[in-house]
């Protein structure tokens, strides 16, 4: 079983990648860019069978590794 | 309009990221977790109102400067 995690800055957090994106395009003449966010994917290989448990088992793995949750969500999708 | 971009390395490129994540979820005591691979998600805000128009146009600023296609691939979604 396969699961991506997400993990996105929260939206009152300052992201300065995202900036340096959006700035960068900007530079290279690609108008119309609004805001830019910047984040981390996490794709897994999971031995779990059963999907409930394999969520439940990621969203420990966010809480304690992946994901800073003070400044930063979250959201898994398993497949 | 959205735009959300993955870049992930390509598949047979060396990911230390998801390396260091995979050693790290072990030492923690989560097992049966196989790869890791880590990537990059970067959700942007476009004026534009047409969508074939505004794939075409992130596509471009993949090619140019979100992703180096030499060692990562990219995949755009439009919401």
């Amino acid at each position: 079983m396969k699961a991506r995690v997400h993990v996105m800055l929260k939206d009152g957090v300052l992201d300065p990648q995202g900036e340096a994106v959006r700035h960068a395009l900007g530079t290279l003449g690609f108008e119309g860019v609004g805001g830019v966010r910047q984040g981390k994917v996490i794709d897994l290989d999971l031995d779990a069978t059963d999907r409930t448990a394999a969520e439940a088992r990621v969203r420990e793995m966010c809480e304690k590794l992946l994901a800073n949750t003070v400044i930063e969500r979250y959201d898994i999708e398993i497949v």
